[in-house]
Order: C-alpha cells, then structure tokens, then sequence
C-alpha cells in the first residue's frame, strides 16, 4: 500500500513513537500528577517533557501549552474559551468544519457573529485587504488555517498577525496541516493561539491534541473536573494548564507524541522536512501536469504550499476515482475533507476532490507510481 | 512495585490491550471514518467493533455509545448536554469533581441549580429517601456515582433508578470505579446515560472515554467540527454518534480498550472480576482490623463495596504515609482524589486519606506484603 492519506493523519509513524507509547504503557502506566508514587511521578515527568518539548518548539510556555483529544477540541477551545457575548470574528474562506462549525454553533445561539474573508492564493496583499474590510468595532478575533486542508494553500501568517496587533484582535491559527512541517514561532510571528493534532506532521498517535496560548490570552475551559491540583475547591481551578486539562489525560499517545517531536528534530527540523516535502510536491505538480482529462486545483496554490493538492478526473465522482486508486494499493482521501467552506468557495461541491498528501516517510517512486495509476485510470475517465 | 492505585487507572494492562495498541499504529495507522481507503476502513472496523462490544455489554445502542478523551468528558457531556437553563440536578455527597465542577460552572452562570443528596452507607432506603426529598417541580436529573472513588461506598443504583423513572427524571451514572467490575445494564437497570473510563476497569488505556444513553435522552455536543459525514453541512449533524464525536478519535486507544473488553470475558466477565476482587478486599479489611494507630473509613461501606477503601495513620497527613509506603515500593495514592464533597461529608479534609485499590492483578500476597509494611509504618506514626 502507498500511503498518500498524511493530511488525516501521518501513517506510518517513526517506530520510536510506537515505542515510546509501549513503554509509558508497560513499564510506567500509572496515572500522570494523580499521585505521588514513583511510577505517577515518572507518567507526570513523561507529560511534562512534552509539554517542554512543545513549548520549546512553537515559542510558548509550559503552563499555557495544553493536551487536548485533538485539534478539534483545541479549536473549539480558541473560539468557545475566548470569544463572549457579542463579539465578531473573521475567518478565511478555507476553513476545516471544526473552524466553521463551533463559530456557527455559537451564532446561532446568538452569542457571536462572524464573517468569511476571501483568499486570494497568490496575492496575499488583497486576502489580507479582505479580512480587514470585514474588521468591525466588536471584532475581537482572527481564527484562519495555516495551509488549507484540500488544497494545500497557505495563508500569509505574518501579514495577518501584523493586521491583528494593528487593530488590537487576537489571531488564532489552525497548524493541523503545518505544525511539523513549517517552523511555527509564536513570538516571532505574533500568533496569539496556536491549535494542532499530535497525530498529523508532529508523529505522534492519534488521540492528541495542543492547544497553546500566549501570555495575554485568558481561555476559559468548556469541560470541568479533577484536575489533581486544588481538589477541595468546588469550582474549576484557574491555573494553567489544569483548568483546560480536566481528567486523565492520554499518557501514552503523549509518549508517543514526545517521541515524534524527537523525530522531528533527527529529520533535521521542519525546514528540512518542508523540503523534502516540497520536492516531492514538485514532481507530483509536474507529472500531474501531463496527465490527460484531470483537473488540479493548483489555482489554489500559494507561492509556498503544504503536501497537500487537490484533483479530480473530469466527470467522475472523487470517491469512484479514489476507489479506483485503492484498488490499486494507492490510500489518498476523496470527498469533502470536512471542509465545507473550501468546496463552497472553489464549487467543487458536486464531485468533492481527491487529495494526495505525502509525508516525509514517501519517496520520489510512490509518487511516480500515484502518478502512472491515475493515468491509465483517468484515461478511462468520462470526458 | 505492588500496583495498589487502580482506582487511579489499572496497571499493569493486560499483554493483549498493548499488542492491540500496537497493531492500530503499525498495521493500520489511518483516520477511521476518514477515507474510503483500505487502511482507514480497517481503522473504522476496529473502531466499530469496540463500540458494538460496549453496546452489548452494557446493553445500549451503537450509535450511542460514544468515544471521549476520558470520563470526566464524559460526564460533562451528561450534565452540559442535557440540562438546560432552569433545570435542577440532584447529586450525591459523594461524587468526583468532574461531577460536581461542571455542575458548579453552570450554576455559578445562572443556567441550572443542584442540591446534595446525603449518602448513608448501610441504609439504601434512608440514602434514596435524601434524594427524594431534594425533588423539586424543576428537577431533570439526578447524576451520581456508581462506586465511590474515594471510600468505595456503592450506590444504589435500582433504587435510584426506580426513584427517577417515579419522578420522569433522567438517571445518570457515573462508573469510572464500576465499569468492568460490576455487570451495568442500562436496560435491566433502568439508567438513561452512563458515564465510563476506558483506562480503568475496562483495561484500556488511558486516554479513553465512553458516554453511552439510551433512546429517550437527547445530548448536545460541546465540542463541533469534523464528524467525516454530512462535510457539505455549515452546522454540526444531529446524528449519533457523529454529533457528539467531532475530530480524530484515539485510534490505538480504541483497538487497546477493545482488546481490554475480551480480557474481562476471558477472566468469566465483571461478576467473576468481582468476586476475585472482593476476596482480596476481605483480606486487606480483616487484616487491616488489627493494626494499630490507624482509622479506616469502613463505616462509608455498603454491603456491597468496590475495590477500593481509604484510611489514615492517626496524626499523620495521608501524603506522609503514602511517601513511607512508596520507599518500600508499594504505590497506592494519598490526598483528596479530587474529590470536594466525598472529603467534605467525610469530615476527611485536614489529613486527606490514603486510597488502597487492587485490581485483577493483585494477589494475597500483595494484600498481605502492604498490611505488613502499613504495619511498621503505624508504629512509629504520631499518636
């Protein structure tokens, strides 16, 4: 089997992160800062490295980098623990449904409003133009992807941190299809809230989330419970991280977790991964480029792009031609990638897309091999 | 180390929960429900097959039976997703603080309000009569715990649910100490949600949680996004699970709970899981009848009682204890267990108390070597 699926999660993961989750489970498997023990201190030191690890990485600190379910969970915390009763908020026109519909949610139950801004994918001056025209007195927040989900475009982050500190909004990105891929600087790039899946570009397991925040940002939590700190208080204790960690976390997806980050840094770091990233891309968009009776949606892509592209053979369904392409041994994802508005705005809606997203584990001969399959495939396509 | 922290999360976990775990990540490490793919519909198999073991064995519905991140999510989604502004609650005066914290959250935002119903251990009747009193024209749910995580006092559980099905009122339990351990029939036993760890009496690992709720009980999600159905939808789908599922579940999780269900039927089910358990308890309660010096709070036991007794060495703090008997490499967990109320009612709250919790796994020997060390400990404690 060729895996081109990483942009739903990393398969396979660095064995390190197996690993590491075997050993949190069999030799430390106690419950993380829930007792004193040796084997719950160690289980709490396994947390905490990660926690380190990350805080290290994207330029945040320990107590405000937080371990959720999933990069969902993470971005219901960015809008639900930040925004009150009548505020606005913009996002892009690309945003993954966990973006949109938490928004949404609230919107209609007439807590807050938002809007969508168009992006431009090659002319980040006019998509930042756009989101500013959407600026009212009452907006307090900018929540936009990094890089698209379907299509792989990437929204120009400085140029929308810099609009944010100018009219005093928080700016939250969505790294679900960036962090580990590109080199994330919260201080430096002026993100106020960074959300991310443990489980996509950072090689961890799935069932892990991050959510970070900088110090002038206050997140409220939307689930309540022990937190093993202040258990005889009644109410949530307002202490960062356990006021937005309630219950068990998930000690060995985070030993996992911690290990891809390790991972990460033996590859050379994220800059050496988005390259070998990009290379790949590069034949991929070249050798896609001379197959007959397909469209890509390259339209779509930024001058720097993820792994991540969009296409489909003229007149088929995107599932018929993925099956097709399973058939053949070749995972990649058809549908609508739970992105509403992308397909809304690009009106790929009837047919949704097939996307192909290789990761660093793939080489020049899985994507020649993709390549060759969708020709004899899309040959046979309608016209 | 003797393992005596259970009731925390069990350890160690059977062979076959860690090789399940394993086999998710390197044989089939895809997004279940997220692509149409080989290796994702493998992934969705897994997923679906735990959650059609769990239906089955607690006799719920699939498209009930919900994943979480842990328990307390769980129980957040029982308490936030059912009641609604001016409801009133019913809980026990033992409950966890993921029962009691997200109560107090609502009611400190003026949405619902709840009472204490007094537990008396050894009278059922009086216990179900504290609830009955507490009963207004707006009460909608009482919540409590099956087992407390504290005293390991049990609830009765058809007594309460005959109380709520007199009233219309919703009966929910929490069974982060009973689940695995006491056979649960949502049917049989007339309980409309259930709330439910994976990583404890279930065998799985951590990082797992189970909502499951009968046909007559409707919950709102907390948390929206990706569902991987109904993409081209801007508003969370109204479907079960789907709804209350938003983002990538604990693939590896999941496979490793699954393993975990066999495990309990390998072992003759839950009530062959409590007899082992009981007589282990007998043991530590008989033996820990002639030691001096300390105060066990047997007198929180019902008839019946869960694995899992507190107690304190007279005049010392139980974190002092707990630390004494980690030097001699037994781990058992000393403090408030994150538990307000329990320690509240208990009169508990100076010293905390320290929790003894065996599970499947321990043996008489282990049992005896703690009552042993606890001995030697006692002694040379403060009167």
């Amino acid at each position: 089997m060729i895996y081109l699926d990483n942009a739903a999660t990393t398969f396979p993961k660095p064995v390190q992160v197996i690993s590491a989750c075997v050993g949190a489970m069999r030799f430390y498997g106690a419950n993380p800062g829930r007792g004193g023990h040796k084997l719950s201190v160690r289980a709490g030191e396994t947390v905490f490295g990660c926690r380190e690890k990350l805080a290290q990485m994207f330029s945040c600190t320990e107590e405000r980098t937080v371990f959720t379910l999933n990069c969902t969970h993470s971005l219901n915390l960015a809008v639900k623990g930040v925004l009150k009763k009548g505020d606005h908020a913009i996002i892009s026109s690309l945003e993954h449904n966990s973006v949109l519909r938490p928004l949404e949610n609230m919107r209609e139950s007439g807590i807050i409003s938002y809007d969508v801004a168009a992006v431009e994918p090659l002319d980040d001056e006019k998509t930042v133009k756009n989101f500013e025209k959407l600026i009212r007195s009452n907006t307090r927040l900018i929540l936009c992807t990094h890089a698209s989900n379907v299509f792989g475009t990437v929204l120009p982050v400085k140029k929308l941190s810099a609009l944010c500190k100018k009219h005093g909004l928080i700016f939250a990105l969505d790294c679900a299809q960036s962090a580990g891929i590109f080199p994330i600087d919260m201080e430096k790039d002026g993100i106020d809230i960074v959300c991310a899946p443990g489980h996509k570009g950072l090689f961890g397991p799935m069932g892990t989330g991050i959510l970070m925040f900088s110090k002038n940002i206050e997140i409220e939590s939307l689930v309540q419970g022990g937190t093993g700190s202040l258990s005889l208080q009644k109410s949530q204790p307002g202490i960062y991280p356990d006021s937005l960690e309630s219950g068990t976390v998930n000690l060995p997806g985070i030993a996992g977790l911690s290990a891809g980050l390790d991972f990460i840094k033996s590859r050379g770091g994220e800059k050496a991964i988005h390259e070998k990233e990009t290379y790949l891309m590069k034949i991929l968009k070249e050798d896609l480029s001379v197959v007959k009776n397909i469209t890509v949606f390259d339209n779509m892509h930024s001058k720097i792009y993820s792994p991540t592209l969009s296409f489909i053979v003229n007149g088929e369904h995107s599932e018929q031609t993925a099956q097709k392409l399973d058939d053949r041994s070749i995972a990649v994802r058809a549908g609508y990638h739970c992105s509403y508005l992308a397909h809304s705005f690009c009106k790929t809606t009837r047919s949704g897309t097939v996307r192909v997203s290789p990761s660093v584990f793939n080489t020049k001969s899985d994507v020649k091999f993709f390549v060759f399959s969708l020709n004899l495939i899309a040959k046979n396509g309608k016209m």
